[in-house]
């Protein structure tokens, strides 16, 4: 922990995605309901219309969040070397996303934007069934463009992770593509997150080729994954996966995942969590174990089995951010059967 | 939940303190061994050692705290009317305090602070066995004083609530002694948490004295009440309270709590929590609870017991703010034998 950057340029996994801090509230179903809100899903949303909800949300705690940094975070945490791409400004909550990330051990060099939106905000309303509801207004995030991707960072890592969620700003998805021909260029592997089905329905046929041309690893939940097939059910989906990605891990909430590489298929349970708090994070945090039990050379059944355990940790709180940390978790996994 | 501001005055509680943000982190015990912090305790800092210190610190999150807007916070979660009288920059975190007490419902008007220092935080280190050790750049606290205290709030509250860290900036003493003159000129009832058992060693005299002819009902734990009559051990502290105060509420972590008012004395015991996290705001919630109950009608020890049933809730979970409503807790007193 507090690993000062060394100037290092390997890392086992690095990240790209949209640097956000959440602002977490339990939430009454009928508040969700009267606001209208998309339940269970990330709505992208406007300064005036972040304020109007703001003053409407309950009382919140701010954690630092985006879907791939709290991965690359877990990353970390489980002792992986991680290192993370993202835009804040240089305002106080650019300065918690900094931090937090940092204090996990994570490399993070890009400079807070001096002027511009301030940093991204998500607020959350997380229901009494656990189940999280997102407003993301990206703020600072629309500053992340292809020079913000240096490219001894990405060929120094043996897996490259992007978040779907950057595919909604042309500048984010230029320093995406930018990062996955640095990638394939170095002879590394390339992960994608698709991040979230409506994002899906937005860039399917791009995701569809990036998919085909260049993941070599790709995560995905249940929504997402018929989403990109536009398939009715998860088997047609999963056939579907077959023919189009060597490696997948596919994430089916309380069904668990299943992981495919090549002929080999896994079918993993889901680790019961101790008790349902909010699921935000279910999904990063599967992929961060997932991610450090291959750059660890484990079994792609143990892989999984991380996953879920990381996955069970993380809805037993509110955030994304684990609020211990997450090394024993190995211990437990590897002592499985 | 979600009240508006109706400018009516009247209220069950209204509380003056110090408005912080806390700024929470898991830590390791040797840590905070070699940062030598005041374990347990709380320790005022600048700004520069509070920089030096946020550099070691591990991933946090972000709560809004300070002792007595946690209070004044759960009164209103408990469904009480509660004002709160404070001072914040108008900066990120000024308006992350502002929201989170006026979405619990409590009347905050003090008019964020447009120049000076940033809102206060406060650093807390939570280690492993659930003790925290705080950190607090005061800030923008220092702005409160005198003119903060509308007078229409004070006398339209059925009790006023000072902490007792007040102390510690003149400005912000002066704005609790006219509180407390309007309190008395209004006939309303006086109530004092001692907050801190240093706090206590820096202004015993005054303290005693305003215990003496001032205050209605005092709130402190062992620590702080040995402190304020400079006695070995509680049983002798609890005599020396009997004849100075009317009425006094003594908490003593997990040995439960002791409330004397005239002859009365009830010994209550601690609820055990679901699973100690952070202890963070057991005071706080317990004094809440004992204030919601009081200005309920309800009986003494079962004030008591809603105080601890409050200090239980919080110590399970990280941060002095409830992640859930408290409101549900009253059934559980109610039920009670």
């Amino acid at each position: 922990m507090h690993l000062a950057d060394t100037g290092d340029d390997r890392h086992d996994v690095l990240g790209l995605g949209n640097a956000i801090v959440d602002i977490v509230a339990y939430a009454e179903d009928d508040l969700v309901a009267e606001l209208e809100l998309q339940r269970g899903g990330m709505t992208l949303i406007d300064e005036e219309r972040s304020a109007f909800l703001y003053r409407r949300l309950g009382p919140a705690r701010e954690v630092s969040g985006g879907s791939c940094a709290n991965t690359i975070a877990a990353v970390a945490s489980l002792g992986g070397r991680a290192a993370y791409i993202g835009r804040v400004r240089d305002d106080q909550l650019g300065r918690v996303f900094s931090h937090d990330i940092r204090a996990t051990g994570v490399t993070f060099r890009n400079a807070p934007s001096p002027t511009g939106p301030a940093t991204a905000t998500s607020m959350i309303f997380v229901t009494p069934d656990g189940q999280r509801t997102m407003n993301t207004y990206l703020g600072a995030c629309v500053e992340l463009g292809p020079d913000d991707v240096d490219p001894e960072l990405v060929a120094g890592a043996s897996i490259t992770y992007l978040e779907g969620y950057l595919w909604d700003r042309p500048d984010a998805k230029a320093a995406c593509r930018k990062a996955a021909e640095i990638c394939r260029t170095a002879g590394k592997r390339l992960a994608l997150t698709l991040s979230d089905g409506f994002c899906v329905d937005r860039w399917r046929q791009e995701f569809r080729e990036l998919v085909d041309e260049r993941v070599d690893i790709l995560f995905a939940n249940e929504a997402e994954i018929t989403s990109l097939y536009e398939v009715a059910d998860f088997d047609h989906a999963l056939q579907e996966v077959r023919r189009h990605v060597h490696f997948a891990a596919l994430t089916r909430g309380a069904k668990g995942s299943v992981v495919v590489r090549g002929e080999e298929v896994h079918v993993i349970d889901a680790v019961p969590p101790v008790r349902l708090v909010d699921t935000t994070g279910a999904g990063d945090l599967y992929a961060a174990g997932f991610l450090r039990g291959l750059t660890m050379g484990l079994d792609l059944a143990t892989c999984g089995r991380l996953g879920s355990a990381c996955a069970a940790a993380i809805i037993a709180q509110y955030g994304a951010r684990a609020e211990q940390p997450l090394l024993p978790l190995l211990r437990t996994v590897e002592a499985a059967p």
